[in-house]
């Protein structure tokens, strides 16, 4: 059994609207590399056991995410833990391999955030949508460069938010927007910027609701349409086929009315075809189309 | 100098976000017929001087507005008004000439939905942006003929409320989302269907924000996008371009960040070959594309 600890932390990954797919990750791993030092077990086979099946629910808690469980599957398959190792060694190691990836995946966000500062160039204006870690740090790299950008709202819960504040102090021109309003702005772009949830093996992104408009308009007015994310996110062809997470109706914020479903789904796919390049860590992909 | 009475209507009218293009153009009217009774004059042309000041004032309250100012000018081209009429049948002839016109815009706007209804067909699901009386009219005459709805909300203000609030009152099965999600639901809908604050000669679109994004995703999943209004909205090709008119950055709800500008852009223009075909009063159009 999991400790209510853990389970609490698992329950946090499942409610957190704000973070992106590489934070919740790495706090995925944190949280297995604690447990991993802390969860009580009198045996090395009982400690894993208990270890793997709190893996699996951290997985779970974000079925759309895939750094999560692409990285408690690394982490699974790495941690290298042998039947008759002693249990405070075993601890050692599966929390280092843990740490390892916490690394990993932060270097490959900066590396990615590097390669798409150097595609951008300097004196360029970028318009994104929702919240994306990558191209925070990619703004962040960029923001003595002249750059200005371009904010959706993001609804529901209106992401865009906390992207325009961050950019607002490091003195970003910037162009906070509805949603609705993609179309008029997006030929102001040098370029759309947005991060991934999720690649899959096709090129197609799993991202906010929302993007697929953004790269309509995007081709529409011929702006390049860019992808930023560390390869973790791209999915295999063999993973099964991404869920498109709902979330509560009660984040629209209107009233209950009789046979008026409000729907709230977070995540769409946009295809490949609609994307100019994809970055990540080791630079940038074009699939020719 | 216009009394003081007649300027809080003008201002009612600049400040109306809740009224569609028709009804506030009919509003208009209202409020010219009661000053053509009311307004304090000596003689009919300082009378006349006026009513055509209140006119214009009226027609630049929301220059956005089509209707609006192409019913002020069929109003004050048919009013008829000669030098020698006696003060008291001149108001007469004026309020009336106005009150033919509320009848007529009222009569088109029936007549549009009944088009839109013969066009749309029973057991249909319409997807639709922004709020429309057009659009409202068409979905009550259809809304016995198993009728289904996908209604945006479109933000900021959030139009789509009061819409999906009435066919909630119809018991239309209807789905409400965030304008985000409009290409994740647009391959659910028969067809699309807005209404529209004006038509350019061509054929172009000035609607709500966000209508271009939707005739982007619906031309993506072949769903055909039709425009409903009379034909008061039709501009000529010599009138002065539209005047996208742009709103408080405060309906967006955010504080106010430094460096960071909030756009409020209401009204875009969704060029002609995204349109599939125009309803007004007199049927349908179509133009080859």
């Amino acid at each position: 059994m999991i400790p209510t600890e853990f389970n609490r932390k698992i329950a946090e990954i499942r409610d957190d609207r704000v973070r992106g797919a590489s934070e919740l990750a790495r706090f995925g791993l944190v949280i297995l590399a604690q447990a991993a030092r802390e969860l009580p077990a009198a045996t090395v086979g009982e400690w894993w056991e208990g270890l793997s099946a709190l893996a699996v629910d951290l997985a779970e808690a974000r079925p759309s995410m895939t750094p999560l469980s692409h990285l408690l599957r690394r982490w699974r398959e790495g941690a290298a833990i042998e039947a008759d190792m002693n249990l405070a060694a075993a601890r050692q190691v599966a929390a280092a391999r843990a740490e390892v990836l916490i690394e990993q995946s932060r270097r490959a966000v900066a590396d990615c955030a590097a390669r798409v500062a150097e595609l951008v160039g300097a004196g360029r204006t970028l318009m994104t949508h929702s919240f994306s870690s990558t191209v925070l740090e990619s703004c962040r790299l960029l923001k003595e460069a002249g750059l200005r950008m371009i904010v959706t709202e993001s609804r529901p819960l209106e992401e865009g938010r906390r992207l325009a504040e961050q950019l607002s102090v490091w003195k970003v021109p910037t162009v906070y927007i509805t949603d609705a309003q993609m179309a008029l702005f997006v030929a102001r772009a040098d370029a759309v910027l947005v991060g991934a949830d999720s690649v899959l093996a096709d090129g197609a992104v799993l991202n906010k609701a929302g993007t697929a408009l953004l790269a309509l308009a995007a081709r529409e007015r011929g702006v390049p349409f860019y992808v930023a994310c560390e390869s973790f996110k791209w999915r295999d062809a063999a993973d099964p086929p991404p869920v498109l997470e709902e979330m509560a109706p009660a984040e629209l914020g209107v009233p209950t009315w009789p046979d008026v479903t409000v729907r709230n789904l977070y995540f769409e796919v946009t295809p490949a075809r609609l994307i100019s390049a994809w970055i990540d860590e080791a630079g940038v992909r074009r699939i020719a189309g």
